[in-house]
């Protein structure tokens, strides 16, 4: 039975495919090696209810076959396994002759491979002879907290922070262990705590106010190689510092962030460094003082750089007092517009992070142009684990199945895999005693490890590993992997149709408004009239931000991925489709489809009762229910809306309400 | 120059048109008497400034000319006006040989005849011979206030709460007594302090947590023959009490309210009694307990009587989870289906309180059908001051001229002036220095008092007096009178079109959202599509809630007046109205006509700037310029709306945004 808590790291015992050595060797006394001989002993508790003896080379009978632990470097037996490559954070896994090796190319890179043995181990993978290496595909596998320090979460659906409580930090010494380890077993290595929009007390978490707390939270994590970033206001050295500018060019400024670098170093001497939203959504910037965002970046850079600190620069830049009428702007062309021409600009120790999609998190968006645009300039991509715009973990929508397309995108000379070497993604955890509110959404933040790890793993396979190690490899298992599996077609499908996007209910973004953003200064309009929907994005500008090739595709509704068509094209609502009907007939049919596919879910989970821990079943029951309410809502409003619109109904003569 | 803190009582030496005596004779003792009597020497100062010496029985020099205070039948002299009429709290004035008569049916109607002295004195009325009486057309003059504990005032626009803060009672004592006054002096007779939303320790304002201070307040409303409601909590017993059940029939129930009575009127004798909002939006009610409401505001009623107690009943009862795809509902059918059916029910001690629309203080609504029907239970109308869909004190929007409107109505046996004898207002105060937000906002409350007391009174006539007795008699006070009265017709021609209603900003209630009530559950639908906009309300029987008479005109589009039109009826937009053109051009042509002429009425109040004093200027200029944004906004989003929904143009080719 599945127990919320421990989310893929179950204690359940398993068939064990090989015998398991009553001892394990453990070369190193790093606090990560240590950590990482804990985390195989207790595994092997977990998964086989025995105990393996911790031996070192004092205590060492090496006659016996043994689990040895240590750095690929140190190893004795290094030979065994030298057709094996590791790089930086990986590792290496073979079994021989009843000894099983897990060595890692650095500390980081054992602890992972002993999460990796255990998942294996569990999964039934690991055999006699069995061998295997990994690395990392990319350096920075980064979590972003948006936790406000009275704690609330922005965009949190799984109770409050952590971290933070009453303006205070408040943690649970043990909770926080509990999820670093669940953060390293699927090889995260960077986490910042607060929400990147800085306000109020927050401000404060960069002086010692809070960095003594906040270094021991640093501590916690260090242990299992996970280091902190934190987020800071660029205004800070007007407030909570006491100058009169913020301007990064400006000698007290630079002064001031050396000054703070050099204070919060002190306390926490790896910190990764600052995450920084500037000049966007109201919060102040380099704009306010005629700087550019290099300008601002690496001021703040250079206030690191000699702690080995970088800086994490957001580029969700965008004009969000956009006027309605003014149909020359596209805010899709923002973060391009905004960061290309300053591409080589920015200090080796900035990184960009942009938001995988022009818009913000849609449920379905062409993967920004900006990436394979920026040439000389480190850049991540940023993505959502909390379900946002994708249904507040009440409805379910499995994210690596959008993640897989975002993997596999062509920006023209590389796909987004081969490209891209550091994610961000803004989690979707909170106090909630399964972490995540909805079970199954524990899923998505499994899957956003895994599949940053490596990006050639598919949804499909990363749904069956997740599944097996949460719920036992058993039928069970793959009837709820192929429920998630199901679960992101669907959302899309009963929501905004055709990559239209924001069609949701504005401030709140759950549940359908059809015309909630559509005179809003948002920049995120529709414009759906008597005969046609959409934004030209040829006329606006946007497609030629992309590679010819990908511009090709875009430009031509007869090209363009018909999930994209509406973000793409103004069609008129008797565009004909690939399926041979109009546009129009293929809303009212996604929505239908959409809506039965929850049905559907419901009923294949309602089928799953039996075999299930009771309070597990009722809670993802009752998600449910309410996300047939949605999908109802959506549904029905989306076609009533188009009904209305048009005057025409559906072909097949479904019930539209007038 | 207008003292904004003053009000319609401004100090402002005047063109004196009779001599004043130097004496004024007051004959009586009580609170209220010796209240008028300090009215009339200040309101003497203010406008003559002299000062007249009160003279008593004991010290008066008869000889000689003076201003007679008291009750009519206790004044000597009272031939002299014996062929004027007066009732219950009315009064006569009377000028002859030099002397002053002024003199109340009662404590409460000298009062009254002391500040409609002083008011007809700054308006050049009182001459030699004049002579005049007056009697109150009802008997409640009510004010309500949704302010809550903590300060806040639920759809306030003018600062925080007179009474509370920080969930005390919390008040400026001369600050309360300067209010009394500005009600007096327009009749109000009636004063609720707490929200109807009775929430958290708002319920405890009629235990003794509580009641010494409100009595303290009551003490000073009393002077100014002003009592007290307190708004309760129709779940009272079960919290802040700790029954069970709040069932108005249960024994301990009915046991509760009576001690809760007698303690409340140990410490306020005279307070009027109770209000409650029961069974609506979420409040809770005796429909939980399978009661009806006449069994609620009875048991209450019983509670209150032995004190000369009375219970106000609010009728504002309706399914606020109405789902939109139900045609067949009907909010606007509610406060008739749910109270109709008890009329002869409720004791003689309860008041039901119905607001005058059928929706909810939109800007144009037809009068409720339930005024007409109830033919035998007390019952008053609630009209709303404070400009919670009529522009939040942000846009000028001069109510008096749709009251007028409403008094006029004909409910098929008699009009609402002629069959009303009570009226409640939600009000637009609060603690900023002019007390409306918007300083020609105090019009609004003023033209409340006044056309209550004499709904004969038209909205110009309350326009020129208010604007006489603010900025005195003047062609500035006559600019100000014209504008007053242009305000309504444009905030009613820029919003929503026709008497359709609610396409405002769902919550907010500014600015529009066309669509944003319309797949609510809020049940204030339009359901516009390709051809034809509104709902049928012959189809859902509404109609026929009214007398045959107004039925008839109402149900047919070609009788109905309209600006009533889109309430009554769906209509298509090719619909020709009285002018020959179309519904659709009509909306254009209205929506152009009402941004214009909020243009015209920043304009004309630019005109007047060397004639204002500069505060006041500034403070209504920014209020302009912020209704014209509010007015572009209208405009162009419901012709853009239109415009969409039906490919037709302008026919005047104006812009239209597409």
């Amino acid at each position: 039975m599945l127990k919320e808590y421990d989310c893929w790291l179950q204690k359940r015992k398993i068939g064990l495919t090989i015998k398991i050595p009553d001892a394990v060797y453990v070369q190193g006394d790093s606090e990560i090696i240590t950590q990482a001989a804990k985390e195989y002993v207790n595994g092997i508790q977990r998964l086989a209810n025995v105990t393996p003896k911790i031996e070192t080379k004092k205590t060492a009978n090496s006659s016996l076959p043994k689990a040895w632990l240590g750095l690929i470097s140190d190893m004795e037996k290094q030979a065994l396994f030298s057709n094996l490559a590791a790089g930086a954070e990986g590792f290496v896994i073979k079994i021989a002759d009843n000894n099983i090796y897990i060595a890692g190319k650095d500390d980081a890179g054992l602890l992972y491979a002993v999460f990796r043995f255990l998942s294996l181990l569990a999964c039934g993978k690991i055999k006699d002879n069995f061998e295997i290496s990994e690395t990392p595909a990319s350096s920075l596998r980064i979590i972003n907290h948006w936790d406000n320090l009275d704690g609330t979460i922005e965009r949190g659906y799984a109770g409050n922070s952590l971290f933070f409580k009453n303006e205070k930090i408040v943690y649970d010494s043990q909770r926080i262990e509990d999820y670093a380890r669940l953060l390293a077993s699927i090889g995260i290595n960077r986490i910042s705590l607060n929400n990147v929009n800085v306000r109020n007390r927050a401000k404060l978490l960069i002086t010692e106010v809070y960095l003594e707390q906040l270094a021991e939270l640093a501590a916690i994590f260090r242990r299992f190689a996970i280091r902190l970033f934190i987020s800071v206001n660029f205004a800070s050295p007007r407030d909570p510092g006491v100058l009169k500018t913020a301007d990064p060019l400006d000698a007290d400024v630079i002064k001031w962030w050396k000054e703070c670098a050099s204070v919060v170093y002190k306390y926490i001497p790896d910190l990764a460094g600052f995450i920084v939203k500037a000049d966007s959504e109201g919060e102040s910037g380099p704009f306010q003082y005629d700087r550019t965002h290099a300008h601002g970046a690496n001021m703040l850079a250079s206030a690191v750089k000699p702690y080995g600190g970088e800086i994490i620069w957001r580029c969700f830049v965008y004009n969000c007092q956009q006027d309605w009428r003014d149909k020359k702007a596209d805010r899709a062309k923002a973060a391009y517009e905004n960061f290309k021409p300053l591409d080589g600009k920015f200090d080796d120790n900035v990184i960009l992070q942009i938001k995988f999609g022009p818009y913000d998190f849609q449920v379905r968006e062409p993967v920004s142009p900006l990436f394979g645009a920026l040439k000389k300039t480190r850049h991540i991509m940023e993505l959502q684990i909390t379900q946002e715009y994708t249904g507040h973990q009440i409805d379910l929508c499995y994210l690596p199945f959008m993640w897989e397309d975002i993997m596999n995108f062509d920006t023209g000379e590389k796909s987004i895999k081969d490209l891209i070497k550091g994610f961000a993604a803004v989690v979707n955890t909170g106090l909630d005693n399964n972490w995540t509110g909805h079970t199954l959404a524990q899923a998505n933040l499994y899957g956003y490890g895994r599949i940053i790890w490596n990006p050639s793993l598919d949804a499909k396979e990363i749904a069956h590993e997740w599944c097996a190690l949460s719920f036992g490899q058993n039928e069970t298992a793959e009837k709820i992997s192929s429920i998630l599996l199901k679960s992101y077609p669907a959302y899309e499908k009963y929501t905004s149709p055709f990559g239209i996007c924001f069609m949701v209910t504005p401030g709140l973004h759950y549940g359908p408004n059809i015309e909630g953003y559509e005179y809003s200064r948002w920049g995120t309009y529709h414009r759906a009239n008597v005969k046609e929907i959409g934004i030209d994005r040829n006329e606006t500008g946007f497609v030629n931000q992309y590679a010819k090739k990908n511009a090709d595709i875009f430009s031509d509704p007869k090209k363009c991925p018909q999930n994209l068509l509406l973000f793409f094209h103004r069609l008129p609502y008797d565009f004909i489709m690939k399926n041979g009907e109009t546009l129009l007939q293929n809303i009212y049919d996604t929505h239908f489809e959409g809506y039965d596919e929850v049905l559907e879910m419901l009923e294949q989970w309602k089928r799953l009762k039996k075999n299930l821990d009771n309070a597990v079943y009722e809670s993802v029951l009752s998600r449910f229910e309410r996300q047939l309410l949605n999908a109802r809502e959506w549904r029905d409003q989306i076609n009533t809306y188009f009904f209305r619109k048009t005057g025409i109904g559906d072909s097949k003569g479904r019930l539209i309400y007038d």
